[in-house]
């Protein structure tokens, strides 16, 4: 019982900020040995809780450039004067020897991955279940005044626009389905005939005579 | 928590004779209560366990090109003198409720449903785990020639021979793993994005100021 090799696939979740994408991020890599996060470089200040190579891998402007520059970032943003990339070569490292990579990247940087790796792609989007629960859970103190919440609702509504760009749509109502739905996707994109390389050699031992 | 509105698809199995397909085809449509069988018409004789209208639409062959002739069959063949085909209406309006269909048929329907089809298909294409698995299961009695059982095997690889006409590939090692993979594909596919009908108006309801 034999298993067939496959290439590994590039899982990209994109969601409004509180629709549940961390969270349902973590589930699918606790539970799944096969996938794990894709570490991003950034020229931001490591946090006290952070460590080097596991939440990024933290680096000077100067080496980013570099980076940058040998076409070496799968894809790369500027949030609030830091830079952020993807690094390619852990990504194709994993891919070519069967691994999923997941990636929690915003509608910019899909559009990015989309242009240089298509094939290996599969694009998530996650809604909140409700206008009232995204607004709910984006009024994150009791004094958050209405502007504040309105200018998330906004950002929100920009994320959301791009759902059209997505693969697959999953509405999170409930953590555990959505879940499970996540799952079933990534189950079902691994069976795709384009990404079980091995079949060639399988269906020859199936039919030589 | 309302059901964003969907269309339903056509699920496609297609292996050689001896992998499984027909145990798979009943279990899904065992569990899972918004996929049913479709009824092919044909004018072959009813036999005494059959029931017109469940195993088969039983037509006179008069009947039969009637419908032909009025473009009213998704597919069809001939197969040792007798006609089979797929009436459309029921699929059609299957489909448009948002109820999935199954089709147990080979790589030729297939093809057909293809023309006229594409965008509900969903192929997926069952094999067995090893040729010496597949000719024990094609061995069905034990007085059987060597030349009858090689008539098996031609014939089921020539089926096998279009396995890279499927978009997935189940190797059934084992039937209640083949069973769960086929469960995630159908429920991926349901979360497909341009099968989720009723997104647009869904989206408007989260971003409307």
């Amino acid at each position: 019982m034999s298993t067939i090799s496959r290439r590994g696939l590039m899982l990209v979740l994109s969601s409004p900020s509180g629709a549940g994408k961390s969270t349902l991020s973590r589930l699918l890599t606790d539970t799944d040995a096969n996938i794990t996060m894709s570490v991003s470089a950034t020229t931001r200040a490591k946090r006290p809780n952070e460590v080097d190579g596991r939440d990024y891998f933290f680096v000077s402007p100067a080496r980013f450039t570099e980076i940058l520059v040998e076409g070496a970032f799968l894809e790369h943003a500027t949030v609030f004067g830091n830079q952020y990339g993807t690094p390619r070569k852990p990504v194709e490292d994993a891919l070519a020897s069967g691994r999923d990579v997941l990636f929690d990247i915003d509608w910019q940087g899909t559009q990015q991955l989309e242009q240089t790796a298509k094939d290996d792609l599969v694009r998530v989007f996650i809604l909140p279940p409700s206008r009232d629960e995204l607004e709910r859970r984006l009024r994150t103190r009791a004094e958050d005044s209405a502007e504040v919440v309105a200018a998330r609702m906004a950002k929100a509504n920009d994320e959301i626009s791009h759902w059209a760009e997505y693969d697959y749509i999953i509405k999170n109502d409930d953590v555990a389905r959505a879940h499970l739905e996540l799952q079933s996707i990534l189950s079902a994109e691994r069976l795709k005939r384009r990404r079980q390389t091995g079949l060639v050699d399988f269906v020859n031992t199936l039919t030589r005579s």
